[in-house]
């Protein structure tokens, strides 16, 4: 879970960078990162935290050039270090390069094992690092047939932004899997993970770059490439369930529209007889309000989201009921009081958060809380980028609707079915989304390196 | 606009006080500190920024002792400096003594200038210095007499926090302008700005520090004085309107509710043809939702409002529309395209961020704007502690609301009436409330200098 | 101990002040201060830690106007907070004022309960804060004035430097035990501590404030006034023996100069049949120099000062003898191995670093060590500025040279005689010179609470 | 130049490195790095600035294990990057490694394009890089054979330390160009690049580690092997003239005593009538000290080196004359004015800072200026890690004696002979040195690569 940007022919395309990554600061917050082009080098800062504090004006000013390309990081199972932070820059036969990339490969320890035996070193633990290799190694005469080079050797699910002191590359794995949409801004062009950078920078949006899509931008402008074909996307769901931000905008559609009929289908599925809708804020308020809408059960703010969450906190040694949720939610006493209460949230994972909001529901007042869950039960783990843990963890994954129920303490509980989904996102059958997470029906092979992998991370 | 929080007879104040200005953040970011006792001698910090930041571990640990105060600021037109940070804290022939103060003494300059004539040094422009000369100067042999002696001598809407080293003192001005809240934690006492703080810490909310009482909280317990007699409370409207937190608790009702109930009585009041309603985050969607219940029309979330507001961004050259407001936020382009939208928020006060606002949701394609305030028009400056601007910048002040329609560039402009908010906050007459900044009936007299004062502060 | 500097009429007062500051640094590295005025107001600095990290470019910047004052503190037996350091800059009747004093007042205790008991109240433990104070409540028309009324209050060594909005103001206690210079600048005027910070202005020596002199500068250029007569100066004399720098010009001599002389007269009082001298650097290499030249044993550099000393290091677990001397200095093994060492210090205060450092000789292989003291046995505290421990820390006011010796595990130990002291710094009776750490002939009489207090603190 | 320290079996390795490096620091202020091995695992902080700093109580605690390696970087013509900081840590087919490096590869472009062309590709411009490139692809069994390998390929002056997880790994280029010790602390055992890091840890020295030796320390002990067999020492001599610590021992002699040696000699062969001898602190000290020795021309402190050097300040706009050095250095006027001044210095590389000197000299009164330098022109530029500037800008490669004479402006100018150099050092023919950059006469070839590299770098 990671957000890039790219930007090229733009005066001042650090601090464009810069403001298109605060847009997309939610897809991920643990660093930040920005590689820029005057046509000669490649100027490189990455810093932990937030796109705001990473980069002061002194920072913005060194990061000279025309083109840039932007990475923000999410907070993995992996550790946390500046090692890891993106876009990785490097100087090899090509010259230097510099890789921003959303996503996973599936087949990466394979891949790894072989560069190491051929006597590449790494220096993180990231993907990127494996695509790097694998175009330094390529014989071909330009980037964009590296990159292909390279790409031919990995499988798995990226959005992947390159840039050289010439040009820059972007791509996108052949599901479209990941996000990447290209729009234009003065003369130059702009491509980022979501549209809500486009908004902010007063940028227009031209299309999405294409699954299997490779799009080289240079002096000579736009060229588009299909080094493997076309094949039918299979964008992943869980982006319209929980990830992207409301107002971007997927296939002409907003994803928080998607969300809102979720709910509204939801209702339909799990009716219930109650006196108050909440959601859970701010990822479950959209469905919460397609709820409302179909069930004509009323909306309100049962829970308040504070401002300053995301930062860590000291907990006192008196240990203080649901501390962790309560820093970051609180419950609107009045509306819960003596109340039927519907709850809805995009999604369970491992459960833990959902029964500590619960118990604070149920301690200010309420009489019944019924839990609703605007996407069908989360029982597999993500191998192409989101960081769900393993199968293990997910309470979905070992447990019945009646145990969840009981887990949680909830009185009833309801998840949106398959069906449900793909209605909401207009997907009749499914057949243009990836939906492993919740069906199990992978679109990219998964390697067993890779489903260990997963298992290691989570067992630490 | 400031946060005060005290806690007596706790073996973690310190960190309690962390936890208690945390909750009471959204009432002033600018600095946070924090003043302990360990019965022998205090302990002072003061940092600027938010509390979270303010104090790391090491800091809270040298902050020992069971009894503490603390204070978060708001950044007001004066200069945002350390000295200036709160509590403040000094030695004095009575001892050690800090305070903690949340309002304003409209008398402050007279008494000021009496106390330099009689030879006083000021290290800050703060009301609270002022106080503390009084209290030094005071010949009373307790701590509530001094108190007492000295606000005797000021005319104002306070709430206090007074910290010795044996002992702490709440107060309320006589009015109960500015909000105090009395609780237990185990078996000490809390006092707060708001019930929010008692949430997060598990304390048990007792009443109100009622108008013009003084607690006296020391070893033998909990003391209540009314050194001026009774008075009738007359409470900030606008803690209700805009700044306290939806789930605190004021007269047994949440704020939360009072709002929804403002949007209700505005959706009667104010009725339009219209397709959808969308409250302005955060503060304007209680009343969205209550003008949505009433008027049946939906309710959607048009705006969305970034998490990562609140931090300054550098802006490029190439200038972009709307910049400010579109960093912290964003329209929801399929909810509003077409629509005939009513957007609610809760006040005007120079009008310029509205019209920011309105241009935003007109280039995402609403048909029509109906611009809806769950307030009266703000025509008159706050003297008691609100950081309004003077009223030549209230547009409210100086513009009809035909004028203001157009300034703002919406079709039609719904205001809130004074009634429908007596009503909606439960003050048939408005007697228990002060309006001033809708009326411009001042509860306590205010003195010409307080008026240039603020005159001069908007000025520069 | 501390360093104070001033600027009055150059364009770029604050840059002055800061390297002023800078060249004054090992008067004090606690904390530093610098206050400018534009004509108008005041604008303050005030910092913890070295100058050259205090004061980046946007710092300076800030710290507009013609004149300044600046302030370097040392760390003393009292607290390390921010609100110790100065320039102290208040508001009062007379509008806004700073001080940086440098010294102590003997009868502190009496004047500040006295000015507690009318009611004034005090931020720091600064004896500055006290002067602020009287002169706040002065009466009189002018600044001069006022400063006089406030020092006729109370007594001891000082040097201090006022600044308004339009004059400054400089003085020196009536002794003149602490140091204090004019200079000029281009068309303005300077004040410091010492020379040194002249040499590195490019400023002219015009000569040195006079004991109890006090001057004004202001547009109309420079006023002399002797508000209590002219008296015989009595100068610190460990200013010679220890704290200023060697390159530093008082009465025409450099204090190097000085130093090498007490180092000659020493080898006279003290000679020993020896292989080389050895100086503890830096403060103990001038006094070595006149050892080596007038007895005729080579002088040699056996210990090394590293250039990276004044910072906080973590000791191991397992620990490492002599840590704390040995991260300062390093002895040259081939300059001691079984010779007979004569090692030279400037003074001997508790003991315990001499200790280790003869320890450190010893285990480099010295045959014998002989320590050389440059100044008498300092046995007696100093209440005028200088921070020595309380009279029962002192070694020499306890315990004999041979116990001294024996302590230190020297062979022999030599102080040099209060009559070479005073023919080091050409005073031959030792009237123009405070020696009381020497001799216990306080010029200025102290009070019971100041010699309390120094024991207090050494207490703790 | 770099200063390396490493550690193996120890309990506190990483606190030993931080302390070691600690005494490394006058070989490098850039940035600092340690990385830790637990027996499994490597552990890596690298930071810029100086030691005390890079390494706050809570980053060591993070570096566990019983092993460990460090660098202190100097700051070079290069970029000076986060990135440059060593030691490098990366993951290749063999598991971790990590290496630090001091010295330089001459053929190290050859082989890098070498390696690009095979695909690597490289995060840093350092040598060491390069190492781990050429023992990532070795074949090798064990890590000494595969360091082996990799030395085998690049021809240079280098002192190498490597650590894995289970072992340590230290050696030195057949020449022994740059310094490496080793030496045992209680059970383990330690290497540094001085002596001086063993006497602040209380280790014991053992030897040097030979030209050509590759020692291997595991749970085994210590192996030696000398994969090149055996060769005659060129040790760099400039360590002796300037590089390294005076306590420093080098052959059972330590390093002060070698320049006390050089001043001795300098008074042999460029004589002067003058009434002083003043060294330029601190390298110039030394040879000054052996100058007075040798001609009974007194030594006097007639410059003095301030503490709080080595940060950066800002430059008024007003200049002020010889600011860079006045910040550093200052004249001590009683020592200079009105004498013929022997000044004495370790060498001139540019010219440029010695010229202000001599002027602030001649400033201070001085009526001769006579300079001695105690190393011979230095004419030609090092490509083993000494970071002098290409030849265009070494004074002493383009210019006469009579023609620096003139650029410095003193009367007379003399620099030890290369045979007084020799024999200062004990080393009757130069046949055990390297020499270099004061004959021409390189030992290990260069390739016209590195040569224009120097000549890049100093272009810009």
């Amino acid at each position: 879970m990671c957000g890039i940007f790219g930007i090229y022919g733009h005066p001042e395309a650090a601090k464009m960078a810069y403001l298109g990554l605060h847009a997309l600061q939610h897809r991920g917050q643990e660093s930040a990162g920005i590689v820029t082009s005057d046509g000669t080098r490649l100027y490189t800062s990455r810093k932990m935290g937030l796109v705001a504090d990473a980069f002061p004006p002194c920072e913005l000013e060194r990061l000279v050039g025309s083109a840039a390309i932007g990475h923000v990081r999410y907070s993995t199972a992996g550790e946390s270090r500046i090692q890891e932070a993106q876009p990785f820059a490097v100087g090899c036969r090509h010259g230097s390069v510099a890789v921003a990339h959303n996503g996973n490969f599936v087949n990466v320890e394979a891949v790894r094992t072989n560069l190491e035996t051929k006597g590449s070193i790494f220096q993180s633990s990231a993907d990127t690092e494996v695509i790097v290799h694998l175009m330094a190694r390529s014989q071909a005469d330009d980037l964009a047939a590296r990159l292909t080079d390279a790409l031919r050797q990995v499988r798995g699910a990226y959005s992947l932004l390159v840039l050289t002191a010439e040009s820059m590359v972007a791509c996108r794995d052949p599901f479209g899997v990941r996000p990447l949409v290209l729009g234009r801004l003065r003369g130059g062009f702009v491509l980022a993970s979501e549209t809500s950078a486009f908004r902010l920078l007063d940028a227009t949006y031209i299309r999405e770059v294409e699954p299997g899509e490779l799009l080289v931008v240079d002096g000579n402008g736009l060229t588009s490439h299909f080094p493997w074909g076309r094949q039918e996307r299979r964008f992943c769901v869980f982006e319209q369930v929980y990830f992207a931000r409301p107002d971007t905008i997927i296939d002409d559609r907003t994803i928080y529209q998607d969300r809102v009929r979720m709910g509204q289908r939801l209702a339909d599925e799990h009716p219930v007889e109650a006196d108050v809708v909440v959601g859970v804020p701010d990822s479950g308020l959209p469905a919460a309000i397609g709820y409302s809408q179909k069930s004509g059960i009323p909306l309100e703010l049962g829970l308040i989201r504070s401002h300053y969450v995301g930062r860590t906190f000291i907990e006192p040694q008196q240990s203080i009921r649901h501390f962790g949720v309560k820093l970051k939610l609180s419950a609107v006493e009045t509306v819960l009081v003596g109340k039927r209460v519907v709850v809805v949230d995009d999604s369970i994972v491992r459960g833990t958060t959902c029964r500590k909001i619960i118990k604070m529901i149920r301690a200010a007042g309420a009489k019944e809380v019924h839990f609703r869950v605007s996407s069908p039960p989360t029982k597999f783990p993500c191998y192409y980028g989101i960081d769900t843990p393993h199968r293990r963890e997910l309470i979905a994954a070992s447990h019945s609707v009646e145990e969840i129920t009981q887990f949680l303490d909830c009185d009833t509980i309801g998840y949106l079915s398959v069906e449900g989904l793909r209605w909401s996102v207009g997907d009749q059958d499914g057949a243009h989304h990836c939906e492993a997470c919740f069906t199990g029906d992978y679109p990219i092979e998964v390697s067993d390196h890779v489903r260990e992998r997963q298992l290691k991370l989570v067992g630490t």
